[in-house]
C-alpha cells in the first residue's frame, strides 16, 4: 500500500505532476450527500498557484472531472473518482532530474525506491501536486462535515520567525479563507508578503506553521491506542510533502509546563460539562473531549530554489551543481493552508463515520 | 479497529490496568528468528516504576509469558501471543474515578466513547500500563533489526526546560540505557532529578521530549504519500499515551530557516552517494534516504497529580474537587524513553518487512 | 497479515496446538453487551471432541479465561482477549512429524513457508484446535446478534453421500444444536452414526457438508463489489481448515438452470416488499435482500488416518510410509458446525457494526 | 471499504456503467516491469460483448486510457490509473428501473443499502461492467505473473449441463484463450452455442461454471487461517456479479470421498518432493505446496432476461410486471472466462508480492 489513506472512507490517490492526470478515488462516502463542485473548485484555488504571491507562474487549470459517484449533484454512496488532467507540462523544465537530483527532493530516494523507474518528471508521484486531488477530497468532505455542524479551519501560524496571532483554542476563529494570505493580522500579512518577495528575488525559500481548528466535532469519537483521533490526523498531514512535525494542543510547549498547569478541569454547566481551557487540543485518552480539536503542522522551505546547489552527477557519478530554473513557490506555506484542512477534513470524516 | 497497528507486522494490544492481564499479538513476524526473552525483560525493566527517579511506588513486576509463536527459541512466523498478568491492583485507589473524573485523564472521553461500560479501574484500556506488551514487542523487534545491522536508541531530550545535550544527527549516539535517567550529560541527569524530586514533594509533575535516533536503516525503504515513514511512525508514536507532538530532523524548527539552509546536498564518496547534513532526519519524500532516522516526540506532563483538581462530581452533578491519591510518577519521560524505542522499532520492523 | 479477520470488528487468533496456550483478541466490540460466558461455553463444548460420535479421545478441556474486555459481565468496548490454556498436549505423540510429513496435512507446506521454524506440534499453528477460540468469538458474536433479532443455525448437510434434510430457505429451521448429531432427520442420523463408525473401524475418514442459515438479518447491508458480504463470509469460511468448497443460495446447482427459473421476484405484502423465493439465498449485489441468508461449505475428510500412507522421510530424503497413531476424528463435519455457525456469526456482526 | 480489495497489491475500482467512466487503480505494483498495453486490450477483448456468441450487440469500446502509473512502457512502482469512458449508453433503457426493480438484479438491494441515491442506470456500481476494468488490472498482473513463470488459464467448466472436458488437475491444460467459446473440446462448443442461441431465441438466459488453473506458483505462499490463499482468491471471485459458489481442489466432491482416497501423497524424485495427485487444489493449510493451483465458480443465469417478469411497481407500490428490453447475454460464462482469470491474477499476484 502507498497512496491511500482511511479505515471507513478511503481515498486513493494517483498520478504523476507530469504524466496524463492525477485524481483521487474516494470510497466509503455517505450516500445522498449534496456536492456543491463549485463550491469544491473554490477551495481548490486557494490552493492553486497564483492565487498566491510566491506563487509558480504554472497554470495548473485544476479543473476537476468527476467520473463517478456523484449522481443528480448527489453523492451515490460507491466510489467517487475525480480526475484532474495535467496539461501545462512542459517536461524539458525537469529533464536534468533523472542526471541531477536536487538537494531536498525525493529525487535520490524516489530512485533507490523504485530502482530507476519512477517517473522523475516533476517530481513525479512524489510532486507536491499530488495534493490537488487531496485538496478535493477534502473540500468534498467539507461540505459533507459543514450539514453535521463541523467546521474545519486554518490560517499561516508563522512564515520564517514572522507570527500571526495564533487562535484562541476556546473558540471558533475568523475566516480568512478569502484572503490570499490567510492569516488574522493584516499587519503580518504585510510584511510575510515582503518576506517571501525578499526571498524569492534571493532565489531561495522559507518555511512556516500552518494551524488548523476544528469547531463542533462531537465529543466521545475515537478510539485509545493506534487507533486515536491525533494518530490518524498525524498520519495523514504527515502524507502532505514538506510536512516535518505535527502537534496537537498545547503541542511541543507542553514538554515544560507542569501537571497543574496543563491539565484542563472540567465544570457544569447549563449545557453540560464543559472544560475551563483547552490545552489538550480536543483530544483526550485518543478520543474527542468536545472541545475545539486544535494542531499545527510545520512546513520545511520548499527545497525547489534558484541558487545554484551542490549534487552529484549519476552520469559522470562526481560532484556537480544544479540550479533548478522555472519559477518556484518561494514559500508554500499559504497555499499549504487549504491543503492541511483537506486533510483534516478527509481524516475527520473518516472517524466520524466509523462512529 | 482500534488497539492494532501495522501493515505486515500487525500487533494487536489488549488490556485493562487492573483486569486480569495486558498483552500483545505479533502478527507477521519473520520466521527462525532468535529471540533472547531476558534481553527483552532488560528493555522492559527500563519503563517499569522503581528502576527512574521518579516513579510509582506499584510494582507491576511485567514478568511477560509468551503463549505462542516461539519454539525452541526462535520465532514460529505464526502470531507471537504474549501475557502480562496484572497482579498487584488495588482497585480501592481508584473507587471514585467513576464518580470525580481526573482532569486530564480519558475518564470523561472514555465514558463518552463507550457509554459507561468500559473500565475505569486505573484507566483501564486507557492506562500508560498498556505500553508494557508495546515495550515487550518493541524489544523483539529490536532484536530482529539488529540481527540486520539496524539500531534504535533514544534519550530524554528535555524535561521541563532543562535539556540534554542533543544527538548529533549525523552518527550513532553514545548508549545511556543502562543509566536510571536516560541522558547524554551526567551534568543533566542531575538537575533532572532534582526538578523531579522537587515536584513530586510539590505534588505536581512536569513534561518532556523524547529523542531517538535510528542508525542503519537501508535508504529506498518506505513509500511516498500517506504510507511514508514519517507517517507510519508518527501514527504508532501518537498511540503512546501523553504524547502531544511528532517531528522529525529539524523538526518545527524548520519552518524558520531557508531552503538554501535546509536542503541536505549529496556528495560523492568511495562508499556511494552521501548527504551532507541530515535535518531531514533521515526520511525524504517519505523514503528512507540512508542517514540516520532522527525524530522527537513531547510528553505532556502525567496528568495524575496529588493537587486538590477542580472536576465535576457526576453523582450530584455539580463542581467538585479530586485529589488522587497513592503515589504516582512526577515526570513519565524517563520511563518513556525505552517506549519510544519500542515503538519506533515496531514501525520499522513493518517497514522493512514491507519492503 | 495472516491470522487477523474483520473490518470493523477485528479478531487475532494466535497459537499453536502444544504450545502453552491459543487465543483471540476481539477488537470493536460494541460495548456495553451482556456476555453470558457459560452459554459460550456450551457453544464450545459442541465443538469439543466427545461431545461427538467419531472425536478424538484428546480432552481439549477447552476452559477460555478472558483477560481483558468484559467488566461487570458486559463489554467494555476495547479488546476482548480470550485465552484457552492447553494442558493435555502429549507432544511424543507427534515426535515423527517433523521426519515423515502428514499426506494432506500442512506439514510440507508449513516447512516450506516457514523455513523449518514452525512449530511442528500437532500441526502447531495450522491445527484444527485453532478453530476453538475462533469457535469462542462467534459464541460472543452469535449473543450480541440474537440480542438484535438475528439467528444462525447450521446443521449437517451431508456426510459421505448422507444428506440430511435441507433448510427450506424461505423460513427458520429447527434448532438441532442440542444434538450431538446435529442433523434434522433423526433416521440419517443413525446412518451418519454407522458410517462414522464404520470408518474408524476402517481407520480412514470422511468428508461432509455444513449448511447454515440466518433469520433476521436486515436488508440493505454489505457492499458492491469486493466487501460484499458473500465475499466477506466466503473469506472467514475459508480460514476453516478442511473447507475447500463455499456457495450461497442455490450455489453450484445454479449452473444449471434458467434465469427465469433463478430469479427471485419481488411482491407487495402489507409488512412491504418481500420476494417470492430465496435462490439468492439473502444477497443479491453484494448486499443483504432481508430473505435468510443461506449457505453451505464442504469439508475434506480429515487427512489424519490410521491406515499406512506413502509419505517421504525428510532425513533419508526417500520414499517411506507413515501411519498415524492416537485416535482421530474419522469425521469433523459433526464438530464443524458450531464452528461454522460462530464464523457466519462473526462475519455478520462485522458487517451489522460497519453499517 | 467497498470497492478496494488486496494486501499489497490494493485495487480500487470505480464506475457507474453509465456514468462518465469507469476504471480502477492498482497501487503497488512492482515497479520497472514492462507492460504490453496491446496485449492488456486483447485480454479486454476476450470479455467485450461482441466477441461472444449470446452477447449484447451493445458496443463497449472499453479503449483503455492509462493515466498514471507507466513511465516509458515499465511500472513506476507508484499508483496506475486506468479509466475506460463510458460512451455508448443509451440511459433511456434503463429509464423504469427506478420504478421497476428488475428480479435478480441488485435494484431492491441497492436502494436500500444507498437509501434511492445510487445511480440506478445500468446497475450503476453493480454492473457486470465494473468488471472491465477488474480484468484490465488482470491483464497486468498476469503480464508480471508470467514474467516470473506463472500462468493463469481458465475454460468453461459447464454451460447448463452441458460441460467441458475438465482440466487434469497435474498439468497445463491447453490455451483456449483465442477461441470465441474458450472450450478444450470442440463438440461441446458446437452444443453450448445451440444452447445459448435457443436461450437467446426464449428471451432466456442460463448458468455455468468457469474452471481456472494455475501452474508455476512457487510452494510457500500463503499463510494459514484467514489469510490463506483459498481466502483471498474466493473473496475477489465472489466480488464478480453473478458468482454464487468458489471451489477448490475436487471442491464439493470431497465431501464423498475418504480420507485415504483424498489425500495427496508426497513422493521423492529428482527435482525434490512432488505429489501423487492434486486433489487439494494446490492449498495445504493455506499455503501454496506447488501443485497447480485448481479453482472453479459458479455463475447464475444473467438475470436480464426478456420475458416478462414479476416485480413491484415502487410509485402505484402493487405487484407489476417488467420486461427488459435491449439485447442482453442469454449466457455470460463465456465472456466471465477472462474475468475469472484477472482476478484470480490480481489476487496471486498480491500474494506473491506479499511474499
Amino acid at each position: 500500500m502507498s497512496s491511500m489513506w482511511g479505515n471507513k472512507i478511503k481515498i486513493s490517490l494517483f498520478g504523476e505532476s507530469h504524466g496524463a492526470g492525477i485524481g483521487v478515488v474516494m470510497d466509503g462516502l455517505p450516500s445522498g450527500e449534496l456536492i456543491d463542485l463549485d463550491r469544491a473548485d473554490i477551495h481548490m484555488k486557494r490552493r492553486s498557484p497564483g492565487f498566491q504571491p510566491g506563487a509558480t507562474s504554472r497554470r495548473e487549470g485544476d479543473s476537476v472531472r468527476v467520473l463517478s459517484g456523484i449522481y443528480n449533484g448527489k453523492t451515490t454512496g460507491t466510489p467517487l473518482c475525480a480526475v484532474i488532467e495535467n496539461t501545462d507540462t512542459r517536461s524539458g523544465d525537469y529533464s536534468k532530474t533523472a542526471l541531477l537530483p536536487r538537494p531536498g527532493h525525493a529525487d535520490l530516494t524516489g530512485m533507490a525506491r523504485y530502482e530507476g523507474s519512477n517517473d522523475p518528471r516533476g517530481g513525479g508521484h512524489f510532486s507536491g501536486r499530488l495534493t490537488a486531488p487531496l485538496t478535493f477530497a477534502g473540500a468534498v468532505a467539507m461540505q459533507i462535515l459543514e450539514r453535521r455542524g463541523i467546521i474545519v479551519r486554518a490560517h499561516i501560524f508563522s512564515i520564517g520567525t514572522l507570527e500571526d496571532t495564533p487562535y484562541d483554542p476556546m473558540k471558533l476563529p475568523e475566516d480568512c479563507s478569502e484572503r490570499s494570505m490567510p492569516v488574522l493580522s493584516e499587519g503580518q500579512a504585510l510584511k510575510m508578503r515582503e518576506l517571501i518577495e525578499t526571498l524569492r528575488n534571493d532565489r531561495d525559500s522559507i518555511g512556516g506553521v500552518v494551524e488548523c481548528m476544528v469547531i463542533g466535532f462531537p465529543a466521545g469519537l475515537g478510539r485509545p491506542i493506534f487507533d486515536n483521533i491525533e494518530s490518524r490526523i498525524a498520519s495523514i498531514l504527515f502524507g502532505i510533502p514538506a510536512v516535518k512535525g505535527v502537534e496537537f494542543g498545547r503541542g511541543f510547549k507542553v514538554a515544560q509546563v507542569r501537571g497543574s498547569q496543563n491539565n484542563d478541569s472540567p465544570f457544569m454547566t447549563e449545557e453540560g460539562i464543559r472544560l475551563r481551557s483547552n490545552h489538550a487540543g480536543g483530544v483526550e485518552g485518543g478520543i474527542s473531549n468536545g472541545m475545539p480539536i486544535l494542531l499545527r503542522c510545520a512546513f520545511k522551505p520548499t527545497p525547489s530554489i534558484g541558487k545554484p546547489q551542490h549534487t552529484v552527477n549519476l552520469e559522470t557519478m562526481s560532484d556537480d551543481t544544479v540550479e533548478i530554473t522555472g519559477r518556484h513557490d518561494s514559500c508554500i506555506v499559504p497555499r499549504a493552508v487549504p491543503v492541511v484542512e483537506a486533510a483534516v477534513a478527509v481524516a475527520l470524516l473518516d472517524i466520524l463515520e466509523e462512529g
